[in-house]
């Protein structure tokens, strides 16, 4: 904070002066704060990111949010989604356990978080392009879901405390508007923002704008998306926000949360566990490991489904959906549990259509597919997954389970290796 | 106001203060403030409101919220219903026309509002106790809905726009919780709120309270209501909220305001209908009349249709939902109408049987039945009620068009008719 006690940006002079602010902090790091080791380590387009070491063992992760976009700081943005990935963290925190970086501080006038440091942890999209196994991930994702959303819904709460938070959440319109447009929206029209693998793809792509069935359920699962405020989502669960170790898996990086249909969170990391299998596809030596791949989706689901209805079983009180003044015997909540696990399921095939889509056509690809440096092979490994992803969004109602979707997406990747000689 | 400039409860001479300190409504009543003629004609629990009349020929309406239920000083209610009534009638007032009375003042300390009196309105509810024939009701209120919902409804603005509403309406929870209780939850259930027509009504209401399939569909239902936000709703829209001449239509008492399933609005205005007509099943001189309120039904939801689909059709900027750039020609427009349409649709339907249920085993009832003095003959109107809200939530896919529910109700009240000799 400088001295008018207003908003700067922190270089990292100004986050060693903010964290020896802080004593609870500057005594989690330990040692004089001269000494402390800084690093930079922004990546992404929106925040500074900084990593702290002190004398102790504790380091901690220090994200800012910037004013602009970094590739171009004419693009202005508002500060405000610091606020929103704190309020996730807290609303979150009491439910996922460790699977969370902790929250430490929150400056709401720096729009400045503290978390722990995650270490030796790595972004788990890095860690599937290296094509390593993290025996513990996908039911650690599905878990964290599961948790996150039950506990944040109606089914757990009274509607009062629900529609507070879904009053706090509806600000966070910035980030929203980003997965409106780009993920919703800009690849089944023309848009400037739009870039795809020329010329393999411009065919697929026009297609794609013109395909009244595609954009139909497109329309449909955007209008899910605005109008089913059923539990607080992260709001932007892809393969890049979680970060793992074979042993531990942390989400992060919530600044998209929102209150919307849980299966958008699932869909989105299942499509990142896609555009995975059929980037590898291309890779003779990575036979093995697309198998892995693929059933990651199905573990995520299957976690996320035993979790959800365990908690919903378990539960004392409960909520003001399906109240248990109503619901009565297990059997009853059998019947309503599989209609409601069948609809998360709907939408969680749907977004995961959305997001292998927009990954490849819209403006935000995935490094997975991005790395093949090859142009032909990649619009070959991304002409997969659009097809893919086109299914997930037109003919869902054949993926009756999730055995379906990962024979068929393995098929499809089969098809795909098969071609590459 | 009193002279601290807090809430007081206003009286007569509270009113008459009240308003000659606003030069605006001063004006407007016309004459000195000791000329005006003030009559208080509250009739509901929750609120007092005085006609104003002065020496020009516009008189006023004055509603103020009370801190407790009128008929228990003790239990007490928070006073921002009125702040939400105003909020909605400001909301809805550029899109409905004349069809709301105007707000002309609202003072936030007071929790009062000040609006154009209406002369010689009629609540409709009495208009139907007494048979009286009101040829534009059922279009106009049919409009109305369709107005205010598709303007406020994602359809019709930036997601943005949606989310500041319901981040407002999400306040509105004293209401809501009346809803919840006395609409979703409490006719299924013991409580000490439910009365009905005892002894005849005591095995139906039992096997309400047992009744898994019934249950399975309330609960549904009540998940919609809580996680649907299509719309901004009325919230209370039965036929007491409704003031009509013979060529004037006026809904009311928006205090009940949130956002919601469309569907809502019409099922309680549809079901109130039909209250009416399974009360006027016991009353030979009624054949006819009974026809008439029967079709209302079907011509309410007919309005409706027919504008939102034309509201949708002729708009020019549109909305995130179901945006413009997607939706391309009109056959594709026509697909997604009629996918929209048909949910709105199935889910008056199932409001409309919440509705019927609970003004008959409930908390609320309806003065069409009550002031049916013979018990025996009333349980037997209820039963008629009771057992059409049933098949609307339970067997709701039968019910495939307007025709097929005006002819299932019309058949109902007519078998009904014949068992009353």
């Amino acid at each position: 904070m400088d001295a008018q006690g207003s908003y700067c940006i922190l270089d990292e002079a100004g986050v060693r002066r903010h964290l020896s602010s802080v004593p609870d902090l500057a005594a989690r790091l330990g040692g004089a704060p001269a000494q402390w080791h800084i690093r930079e380590v922004s990546d992404g387009n929106l925040n500074s990111v900084f990593l702290v070491d002190g004398a102790g063992g504790d380091g901690l992760c220090v994200k800012q949010s910037l004013p602009y976009v970094r590739v171009d700081v004419d693009w202005k943005l508002p500060l405000d989604r610091a606020f929103f990935e704190a309020a996730y963290l807290r609303a979150t925190a009491p439910h996922v356990g460790g699977a969370a970086p902790a929250l430490l501080h929150y400056d709401p006038v720096l729009f400045c978080l503290v978390m722990e440091q995650l270490r030796p942890h790595l972004i788990l999209r890095r860690g599937l392009i290296e094509q390593t196994i993290y025996p513990r991930m996908a039911r650690d994702v599905g878990l964290y879901v599961a948790r996150a959303a039950f506990n944040t819904s109606g089914l757990a709460r009274p509607f009062e405390a629900v529609m507070d938070d879904i009053a706090l959440f509806a600000g966070n319109q910035t980030l929203t508007r980003i997965t409106v447009d780009l993920v919703l929206t800009d690849p089944y029209r023309e848009t400037a923002r739009n870039r795809w693998t020329r010329p393999w793809l411009d065919n697929i792509a026009a297609g794609f704008r013109g395909d009244r069935a595609l954009k139909s359920a497109a329309m449909r699962m955007g209008q899910r998306f605005l109008t089913c405020p059923q539990a607080l989502l992260h709001g932007d669960l892809h393969t890049g926000s979680v970060m793992v170790t074979e042993t531990d898996t942390r989400v992060i990086d919530g600044e998209f949360s929102l209150f919307g249909p849980i299966g958008f969170d699932l869909g989105l990391f299942v499509a990142n566990l896609l555009l995975s299998l059929f980037a590898h596809a291309c890779d003779p030596l990575a036979d093995g490991y697309r198998d892995w791949v693929v059933e990651q989706a199905g573990a995520v689901w299957n976690a996320f489904r035993d979790a959800f209805t365990a908690l919903w079983r378990e539960q004392q009180e409960g909520g003001d959906i399906m109240p248990r003044a109503l619901l009565g015997q297990a059997d009853a909540l059998r019947i309503e549990q599989d209609a409601m696990v069948a609809g998360i399921f709907d939408d969680m095939l749907g977004f995961a259509g959305l997001e292998m889509i927009r990954r490849v056509l819209g403006f935000a690809h995935v490094l997975d597919l991005e790395r093949i440096e090859d142009a032909r092979r990649r619009a070959s490994a991304e002409r997969g997954a659009l097809g893919f992803g086109r299914r997930l969004l037109v003919e869902r109602g054949a993926f009756a389970s999730p055995d379906a979707l990962i024979r068929a997406a393995r098929e499809a990747a089969l098809e795909l290796a098969a071609t590459r000689a």
